[in-house]
C-alpha cells in the first residue's frame, strides 16, 4: 500500500510529469496525447471518441494523458460534438439487398468507429413510407442521413423537412446540384474490361447488357465504345445487344450473336447473370472460353464468378469502398464541411480464368 | 362561415356526439375508437401510436374520436409506454448478408408500425466488436435487442451487461434455456421435401448437403431419414453425402452418385446452389430432369432457382415471418410479457419444374 502510494507520489512529480515532457509551442494537439500515450493518432482520436475496439488499459492511459497535459479536441473531435444525438439514419430504397448491404456495413464501420450510431429504414420505393422515415428519423434528431438505392439512376431529393441535415447519396443520385451523390464509375468500369479483352488480342468484341432505362446500362455503353476506338477496333453491326438482367437473356444473346456470320471472339457482359448465361451457352455449344470467346462480367458477384466454368473476370465497383467514403463525407459535413456534385469511383478489374 | 360555424354546432350537439354513440359498458377500448371512426382496429392502432402508413384524415379522425369518447390506451400502446427511447437495437453476424437481411427488413418494417425504430450493428463474429456495439446500444437505452446470424448454430448469449434487457434470437440461438430463440424448422422443412419426392414416385432418394458442423445439416438429416422411413423407402448405402455448400461440390457429388450401380432417381439437396450444381452436372450427363432424376434444393432463393434449367424446386424458411414474428415478439416483451425457448417455425415447399 505504501509501496503504492509512493509510486503515485513518483509519477506526480515534475520530472515525471507528461506536461513536462511535453516539448511543443502553443497548445496540445491530438498528436502530443498520441506521443505521450505511445500510441497511434487513430488509436488516441478512438479513445477520445469513445469509439473503435480498444482495451481498458489503452482507452484509460489515453484519457489520463490527455487530462495531464490539458488536451482540448480541436478537430474532428471537437466538431462532432456539433453531432448531438451521435446517430444518423439510412434509408435504403434496396430492401438492403446485394449491392446495398457492402455499402451500408462499410459505412456503419466508418461510423462505429467514431461512436456513431446508425438507423436503418427501407422505403422499398415508397415515397410514403419514405416520408414517414424520414419523420422518424428527425423527430430522434439524427446528425445526418445517407441515402441509397438499387438503381445508380436519379431520384428527387430528400423533401424540406430535412432543410440544413447533412445528406449523403450513396449509389443513388439527387436531382439536385447542391446534394452530394457518390457512385461507381460505370462508364470506367467499362473501359477496364475492353480495354483489357483488347490488350488479350480479341478484335471483335460484343457487349450484352441490361435494360437502357438504367443510366448504368448507358454510361457502359459509352465507356464500350470508347474503348473499342483508343484501341482501333469496329462497333460491329448486332454487337450491342440491351435485354434483361438475367442468365437468360446472357444465353439467349449468345445465340443471336452466333446466328450471325461475323462472330465475337469476346463478350464483355453488363453483369455476372448475362456473364454466366453466357458461358453456360458457349460450353454447351461447344464453343471454348476463353480459348475462342472471352467474357467479362460486371459486380464481381461471387456467387456467380465462383460458380462459373471457367469462373468469371468481372469488374468490381468497390461498394466497400465507397460506404465508407459515405461515412468520412458525413462526418465531414456534420463537422461543418460543404460537400456537393457527383462523384464517380473507379471500378477494379478482377482477372479469373474465362479471358 | 356562419354555415360552418353552423355546422360545427352540430357535430356537438348531443346527438351526433361519439360519446353518446357508445353503446358499451366501461371504459372505451381501442374497439370502439375503431368502431366509431369506421377503420379497422389495426388503422386505429396506428393513428393512435404514430405509425404505419395513414392519410392525415384518417389519422386525425381516428385521434378525434379517442379524445371524444375519452380513450385511454390500455394495451399494447400503453404497456409500450416503457420502450423510453422508442428505438431497439440489431446485432448481426451474417455481414447482413442474405439469410439476414430478409429477416431484418420484416423486423424493421414491423417495429415502424409501432413508431421504433432500429438501430443496426455488424459484429462479424467478432466478439469485441460485439461487446463494444453492445455498450454502445445501452448507452443509447435501447428498448430491446434482436441478435442474428449466419448460422442458426448455438452461440453464447449476450453477456451481464445487457440484463434485464428484452433480447430476441432471430435466425440464431443463445445456449441459455432463458432465452428466446426463432428459428426455421430445418427437420420439418426436410420431411416436406422428401415426402414431397416419395409422393412423386420416387424410391431412390439422395441426399446432397453441407457440412455436418452446421446443426442444420443434422436436423435436416434426421428429417430426411424421418421421412424416408414414413414412406417405407429404404436409406441406400452412399446416398447421404455431406460437403460444402457449393455449385461444384452439387456436380462432385452427382459425379459420385453415378459412379455407383444402384442409382438415384431423386436428390434432395441440402441447398439451391449443391441442387444448381446437380442439376447442370445431370443435364451434361444426359440425364433427364425431373423425367430420370427429380430435385429439391433448400432456401429458395430466386438467384438460383429461377435461373437453374429446369426452374428448381425448393424449401422456402420463411425468413420474412420469422423476422416479423421477432418484431412481434419483442414488442410483447418490451410490454412486460415473458417469452423464452427455442421456436421453431414451418418452412413451406415451393414447387417448380425440377420435380
Amino acid at each position: 500500500m505504501a509501496r503504492s502510494n509512493n509510486m503515485q507520489d513518483d509519477a506526480a512529480t515534475p520530472s515525471d510529469s507528461p506536461s513536462q515532457r511535453l516539448a511543443v509551442a502553443g497548445p496540445p494537439t491530438i498528436r502530443d496525447v498520441a506521443r505521450l500515450a505511445n500510441v497511434s493518432i487513430g488509436t488516441a482520436s478512438k479513445a477520445l471518441n469513445a469509439g473503435g475496439r480498444l482495451s481498458k488499459e489503452t482507452r484509460e492511459n489515453v484519457l489520463r494523458v490527455a487530462r495531464e497535459i490539458g488536451y482540448r479536441p480541436n478537430d474532428l473531435a471537437q466538431s462532432l460534438h456539433r453531432a448531438k444525438s451521435r446517430t444518423i439514419g439510412i434509408i435504403s430504397n434496396d430492401s438492403f439487398g446485394r449491392f446495398t448491404f457492402p455499402i451500408v456495413e462499410a459505412l456503419e464501420e466508418r461510423l462505429a468507429e467514431e461512436g456513431i450510431a446508425v438507423f436503418m429504414c427501407n422505403a422499398t420505393d415508397d415515397p410514403a413510407r419514405e416520408r414517414q422515415h424520414l419523420d422518424q428519423l428527425l423527430g430522434k434528431r439524427i446528425d445526418g442521413l445517407v441515402v441509397t438505392a438499387r438503381r445508380a439512376d436519379k431520384r428527387p431529393p430528400i423533401g424540406p423537412l430535412a432543410h440544413g441535415l447533412p445528406v449523403v447519396y450513396v449509389f443513388s443520385q439527387a436531382d439536385d446540384p447542391g446534394a452530394l451523390s457518390l457512385l461507381p464509375d460505370d462508364e470506367g468500369g467499362a473501359v477496364l474490361a475492353v480495354a483489357h479483352l483488347a490488350a488479350r488480342g480479341r478484335k471483335h468484341i460484343a457487349h450484352v447488357t441490361g435494360p437502357e432505362h438504367f443510366e448504368a446500362v448507358r454510361l457502359r455503353k459509352t465507356g464500350y465504345r470508347a474503348a473499342l476506338a483508343e484501341a482501333g477496333l469496329p462497333e460491329i453491326d448486332g454487337f450491342y445487344l440491351s435485354g434483361v438482367w438475367s442468365e437468360a437473356w446472357g444465353r439467349e444473346a449468345v445465340a443471336k450473336l452466333f446466328s450471325r456470320r461475323e462472330r465475337p471472339d469476346a463478350i464483355f457482359c453488363g453483369n455476372d447473370q448475362i456473364a454466366r448465361g453466357a458461358l453456360d451457352a458457349l460450353r454447351e455449344k461447344g464453343v471454348s472460353v476463353p480459348g475462342d470467346v472471352a467474357i467479362v462480367g460486371f459486380d464481381n458477384w461471387d456467387v456467380m464468378t465462383l460458380a462459373a466454368r471457367p469462373p468469371l473476370t468481372s469488374i468490381d465497383m468497390n461498394l466497400k469502398a465507397l460506404g465508407r467514403e459515405a461515412g468520412d463525407s458525413l462526418l465531414d459535413m456534420i463537422a461543418g464541411g460543404a460537400n456537393s456534385g457527383v462523384k464517380r469511383r473507379p471500378c477494379s478489374l478482377v482477372v479469373r480464368e474465362s479471358s
